[in-house]
Order: structure tokens, then sequence, then C-alpha cells
């Protein structure tokens, strides 16, 4: 019997390119509603944050805010910060390009990641937030 | 009892980087069928066409066709262009990697955006195109 | 009635940006599965690997492993490589900017995709990889 539930849960994040790895709540959300098969839409809702997967190791967490940091930079200007002062401008650029949804499949209760892959918030904005993490499970209970 | 329905909209755009705020079109078609809780797959049928969310305001208005702009030139030579010459090899890789596919959940009839967050179409092509959105509502009616 | 099915196929790959049209294999799910209306959630576990989609033509097969290069160069330093010394830390950083989930609708049995639009695997990995492409279908069957 096909069912659909949406959760969320907070992450209180640093800000600057801060990367949390989420798939633990994620994860623990399927446990307790007792899905067995179907898929988890991870929404962050906001306008300066992103979802995706990585390899969360200490490496690329380096990597890839070095990465936004090269391609989008904060310290030049934009529009955006001539109108509303707050400076986050590139945060806005940066979120749009990396996409606030991201849907992961599961199965048997285990959502199919590979080994080396796990779900993370990107917190582009130029402060410490709270972020509400949406969690849409559409699928399939026991 | 959940339901799937698949409907879309017309849009017309100027092309060149056009950003075209959808998010009322969408919210009309959860109103308008009567679903209360699900997701919204948005889908731009084309090659030099994105989906992704953005605070639709005129600073970022101008910043993200820049972004594009110095990212994937639309003044270098492309593969693409020389055997198609319609120039507009860089409206094709923009595309790919924005992407044309969008999901966004909704609860209680309403898109679970952030206050500051709109729902973008944005038309890389390199002229005027009228595109279909198609936005497929997966969920629970009333 | 509403159901849901999680396939995958496999794919053998050239890795260093190669790009495998996998709508064939797509579409094949559907036919077989007897899925009328519904989304194809489609995801390569791993780390290393996108989904998108591209007009699959000889030109942008070159542009786009072209544009890849010259945003995330594969012979810089990263970080992830001082620690592991697989030298893939271009491939991890193309991956999550890319995204390995990609959700594409249909109706009446057939991918929702525009005429000269083709869903695509990018293999970023520096070596050849056997990649197991999850297919989710979710939706009517007749």
């Amino acid at each position: 019997m096909m069912n659909i539930e949406t959760n969320s849960f907070t992450v209180h994040t640093k800000g600057n390119n801060d990367i949390i790895d989420i798939t633990g709540q994620v994860q623990q959300l399927i446990n307790e509603t007792g899905f067995t098969e179907g898929s988890a839409l991870i929404f962050a809702g906001g306008s300066t944050a992103g979802i995706t997967t990585i390899e969360f190791e200490p490496g690329l967490r380096k990597d890839y805010p070095k990465f936004w940091e090269k391609i989008i930079p904060s310290n030049i200007s934009y529009h955006h910060d001539e109108t509303w002062h707050d400076g986050n401008g590139h945060s806005h650029i940066r979120a749009s390009l990396q996409g606030s949804s991201f849907a992961v499949p599961f199965k048997d209760k285990n959502l199919l990641l590979g080994t080396w892959q796990q779900i993370i918030l990107l917190d582009f904005d130029n402060r410490s937030r709270t972020r509400e993490i949406i969690v849409q499970l559409t699928g399939i209970k026991s």
C-alpha cells in the first residue's frame, strides 16, 4: 500500500560553506516511519542552501568549499548586495547552481547509497543558521 | 489515497538566460487538482533549459546570468556549433549543468518553499522560445 | 492503482568523463514493468558519477568534458588525493556538483523528454568502472 509522509529535522550550521552529513537523520526517519521501499525527497527551504551527495571525508570537506570560492567568489561585487547589503550574493548564486532538492531511493528499509556516498547539506550563507530540512517519504510500508 | 496527475503549462521566454518565476503556476495546479500533500516534479522538456530555485529579485536576476556568461561563455567556440551552426553550444552545456528536473514537496496544499525562495525556469537558448513545463503531482487528495 | 518498483541495470564505462546515453535502458524498464504514468528516479550509487540530460551528439560529447576539465581541472592538487592517493579528487567534486540523482516523468508509457534530450550517465572517475544504475519507478500500472 502506497503512502506519503512529510517530516523534517533541524540542523545547526556555521554557514560559510559548512558541509553537514545528514545521512543518519534521513535513514532514521525511514526506520521510525516503517517505510520499506520508496524514495526520500530531501529539501532545504530557503535560497542559500543546497543538497547533494559526497564522500564525507576531511580532504573533500576542504576541496569542495575551495571550489565554490574559486567559481563564485565571496569577495567580488554582486547586484544582490547593492540592494540588500547583507553581503551574501555569492551564497544565493551557489545555492541556485547546487540545487536545494535531492531524492534518494531506498529498499528493504535502507537508502541505496554507495559505500562512500553521504547525503549533505551545504550552508552557503555568510553566517550561522538553523536550517529545517524537509524529508518527504513516498513508498510502501510493511 | 495516493494519486498521480501529469499536467503542463506554457511559458514564453526571451531566451538568452531569461529567468521566469513559475511558482504561481505550480501552486495553481496544486489548488486546481485538489492534492493536499505530495510532491511536484517540475520538468523542462528540451536540452537548453533548466529548473531551480532562487530569491527572485532584480539583483540576482542580473547576477545569475552574469555568472553563467563567465563560467560558460557564449562567445567562445563549441564543437556543437561546428556541426549544427545554431550558435547555442553554450546553452546546451549550461542546461546540462543546471539540470532540467526539480522536485518540490507540498503539504496542506502549499509548496514548502522558503519565504524568499521561488521556482524558476532558466531559458539558456539564444532566441525566444515557447516552453512547455511539465508538472507531475504525486500524493494524496483530500 | 499506485505502485513502486526498484530496478537496476549495469553500465560499463571508460571513466575520465565518459558520457553514456542510458535513455533506452530506462524506457525499456518502463515497457517491461507495465507502468503507464509516473516518474523514473534514476540514481547512481557512488561518489564519482552524475546523471543529467543532454542532446547526445558528437559535438557536445566533446564540449561537456572540456567544460569539466576547465572548471574542475584534473591536474591540480586536491586535499582528497593527499590522503587517499587515488588521484580522483576532481572526480568527486565534479560528481557532487552535477548530482547523482535525476527524475524524469513519463505518461502513456513514454518518457516525457524533448526530441533532442537524452538521459546520460557521466562517469567522472579516473578509470574504467562498472556502474549499477538504480531506476525506481513510481506511478500507475494499466
